[in-house]
């Protein structure tokens, strides 16, 4: 049994803590909040798991393997550091870090102590995106030529993040997680509409070294809620409609076919169509997270990095952080540096 | 009756002749291609109209007060040039031309001519774009915060233009005509997949001086169909699908209220959301055409500017132009000018 | 603060128990089921409220005022008389009894006694449901001349009552709240596919004195998922879709006129159809069940009927027993009795 | 090449002008009508075809080989008896005649002179249809457990037949071309709201003698437009939208597995649910006249019987009968005759 402690018991800690408990891999020792009101209450269904407002008592705990960080994204890296220090592998919601710096300081230090870093990436543990996984691996789709993703709702403003560094994370893990190529540069563009210079609403454009794309639509103001994805291929493409309460993956067979021809003395493409049937795969409907934290004990027992490790974060982190810098800019193209 | 001549009879030429034929304000008395075999088809069940290869024939008659052009783009130039020097008030296909410089020159030229030069910018003549309008304009939304359009499909790869030009003019003449304010600057991306640099999928940015934004999704190679417009403002939000066969516009009573809080010593936005009635209203089935051929005899007779004019064209084609650079450059801000 | 009892603690009873304990206006006293283990844990978040497998306990305690019944349909006739002559007003799960002979007996038990019945016609608590209602009371829709309703869905086969008894009390229940009209026969067919003569779809139409019809699709074997209401009006139709997320109730400006025409030396009725705006008006969120308790509790203190009394179980349950006539018969027309 | 005559060119014959003229396998001959100016318009793009308004014109002409009759159901007897007599083979719109008696004569009488009846029941050569038999054929649904059909719309209210005779004749041949089990029995309700005792709403019931069932919505007096087919069957269930603009049919991996169980001494069923992929074949998109025009060329080439011959258009006509007895006796419980 792999023992873990969970820091910060906001909106997301409560999750974590159901499924530590639940997971028969992990048994979940300590509890933290800052609120010792708060963290009485959520602990309340768990006579056994022990409480208090310092994080050091968890720390210095030699039973802990592992820690859970669900706390506000600017004190990520402060516990996670405290944490690695502690000898503790570390799990860390989503966003890595503030920073990109931050988010390479901290996989440093875990490599220095010999310690894993995972990132509670979530999405990637959806029954659905395992599916998508699954087909684009065995080729199904052919080559992927573009991914287009919208995620859009009216609610859920946030104080202190704007919509990209609040959504955007999800998007960019899946693509991470399925496609696993890194971009170039990127451009965005955002307003604010409350009055405080966080960003509502946000579209995000990726590039990449060959004719691959990658685009996002992030926002807060919409009157219609979608969360749909295409990923498009040579051979098949692929809808994504998370709201579906049925046919969640909708595997198209269709395409186009590209041939050059001869016409009014010019060389010219012409382009047929292809549509055949359609495929909505089943989808397993077990919780994400239980799967997660399933596999934050495995890369604990075998010390191996995790699926979502700290690596994937700070590919996503390094795309948040120009994305931002290209919002604050009127769009201006920003390079990714790859090192 | 405003005597018309109809110079294409391509893929929208046939449209134009059917509308003018039946519209009580106009006559077509000329129709002009450079196949006799297809012009002879396409007039076959108007045997009033005159059918000729050589466009001089129908300028030097001094029957014709206007001339409607739906030539490939690359000659739209030099046939209104043509029309203008020959007296004729000019109708052209979106878009007006080639480039910012060519649409200059006509407009100019028909300025001192003292003749109307019309863009068929049909869209803004459509039963639910004129609905919307109306709705705009009465402030129902209240302050227009975005524009959002999604025009994607299967089909129709041009060979010569890209998807930009084939369809922005679309979804970029309905945001002049609805909003009517004229972006700052922009970014876009976007890649081709057929092998030929001419692009199948744009995404498209305006950035204004004040928080407004607009935002376009053009895409030849997509699984599904999606012609989705989201208008979002203040008071209300509106979404416009045009693939929906019946309640094609819908207005929500929804919003967010925003509210300056002092917490935890911080001054702080709170936003609180509204969700109320949703109203769907009629929209009016009378094909777009048949308005605009009307409109273009009015303009002629009583010589006053189109809804849809020269000027209208002119702002479309600036858009084009700095978007084709802005894709060329990865993204490239473009600034557009105004002058 | 009216004293309550909620006997049987299956699956509806847990229901009765939260919204008893949340009411402001009720006080949940006591809790029974034959089942020790059951009761207790249902009651674990209760400390306060009594627990016994022994319902003589709670019927003898002269602090109980009423009593609510969510046991299995066979039994509501024994425990509901024994609650009345006890002299405790009381609540009863739909159905109200197993035959209408039963419903009627319990019926004048209570009046003998002065007592009242209370039927838990949950829908008729629910948002939507109240918001047609004041749609229909207020003559938008005009005269009403048809209801049709499906309840379709794979999944919930009862072991020991058929799709009817399980699913028609819900709709029954709606269009009796609404609509108000009693009908005067019924026809009704269904078939069993699981091989034990529980009949898992049927179709149900209820005939009256005027042109109004209602009818009715219950199904436990489908493979889509349909909570669909038609509510046709001389004016306008109203369509409720329950399973849709936003817009629940639309009510379409649409209808006919009927003109008589003398066409061919033959009278003629002339129709012309009317399609204007659609409005779908905001649905309060409100748990129905919250509703339904505070009705029992005013029903009590006021000593009056409630809006779903003995009277409308009774009208449900005439119309279930005929119903189950007419489907054993190869849908013989059944007619419905209203002394 | 076969040689056909059209009588009746009022709303459908048209269509099969069209599609006559468009066969390769077919040569429209003349063509008929009442109305001599109506079908001068018909025919003016073919005007290689012989006009009559005397129907007997065309039945002395030894050139016609089969006569296609799209006039009103109340002279299709009339019609087609002399069109036998002359001894053509014969095509008959739907529904074949006013009366089964009816009918019955004219396939007698085409029996006796040895030639082919056909009925145009064109759903049976939509491309959906001919997909959904083929699934169903190869047994992929397993044993079929009920058919539930709704067709549904506001408009084309018709002067003359009520709404099962037009629009329930398009189901209730699919159903025969697709099951082709014989109904026991029925029972039908309707009502009138135009005032004109023809009904414009209609439910009807077809029991059989094992445990299938089928069940039909009929309706032109509804606020939304829906036409959609479920065909359960033991293995897999399929649904068809007609109206879906891109998957019309889709199958779902979805069904019930029953097994006895002993519970509290008791014998019960124990019900479970499995839920598997959806499929969405391709539907081939050919015109179904089209494919029908071929078919009744072929059956009079070949002198067989075509795919919806006679025995098809009696089947569907002993319903039609049944169900208008059973509306006007307030549902009663219908036998249907076999021989």
């Amino acid at each position: 049994m792999i023992k873990v402690a969970v820091i910060g018991c906001g909106y997301w800690g409560p999750n974590l803590i159901r499924n530590f408990v639940a997971c028969p891999e992990t048994e979940l020792v300590w509890a933290c909040d800052l609120d010792a009101v708060r963290i009485e209450k959520v602990l309340s269904p768990y006579p056994g798991v022990k409480q208090t407002t310092d994080m050091n008592q968890l720390l210095t705990d030699n039973d802990v393997d592992g820690v859970a960080i669900a706390t506000p994204v600017h004190s990520h890296y402060k516990i996670a550091k405290a944490a690695l220090e502690a000898g503790k592998h570390v799990l860390i919601e989503k966003p890595l870090a503030s920073s990109v710096d931050q988010g390479m300081k901290i996989i440093e230090l875990a490599k220095s102590k010999g310690l894993q870093i995972m990132c509670d990436h979530t999405f990637c543990y959806n029954g659905a995106v395992l599916k998508i996984k699954e087909i684009v691996d065995a080729g199904t789709l052919g080559e992927i030529l573009y991914f287009d993703s919208v995620r859009i709702n009216l609610g859920l403003f946030q104080p202190d993040i704007n919509v990209v560094w609040d959504l955007a994370p999800h998007d960019l893990s899946i693509l991470d997680f399925i496609i696993g190529k890194t971009p170039d540069h990127l451009t965005a563009t955002g307003v604010c509409h409350a009055g405080n210079n966080i960003e509502n609403i946000a579209y995000l454009s990726l590039g990449y070294s060959n004719s691959f794309m990658a685009h996002f639509h992030l926002n807060w103001l919409s009157p219609v809620k979608i969360r749909r994805t295409i990923i498009c291929g040579s051979d098949k493409m692929l809808v994504w409609d998370d709201l579906e309460p049925a046919e969640k993956i909708k595997v198209y067979d269709k395409g186009i076919k590209v041939q050059h021809e001869e016409r009014m003395q010019k060389e010219q493409l012409m382009v047929s169509y292809r549509s055949g049937d359609m495929h909505a795969p089943h989808v397993d409907g077990t919780e994400a997270l239980s799967l997660m934290v399933k596999e934050f004990a495995a890369c604990i027992r075998k010390n191996r990095p995790s699926l979502t490790d700290g690596e994937a974060g700070l590919r996503v982190l390094r795309i948040l952080e120009a994305t931002e810098r290209s919002i604050k800019n009127d769009g201006m193209t920003v390079q990714i540096s790859h090192e």
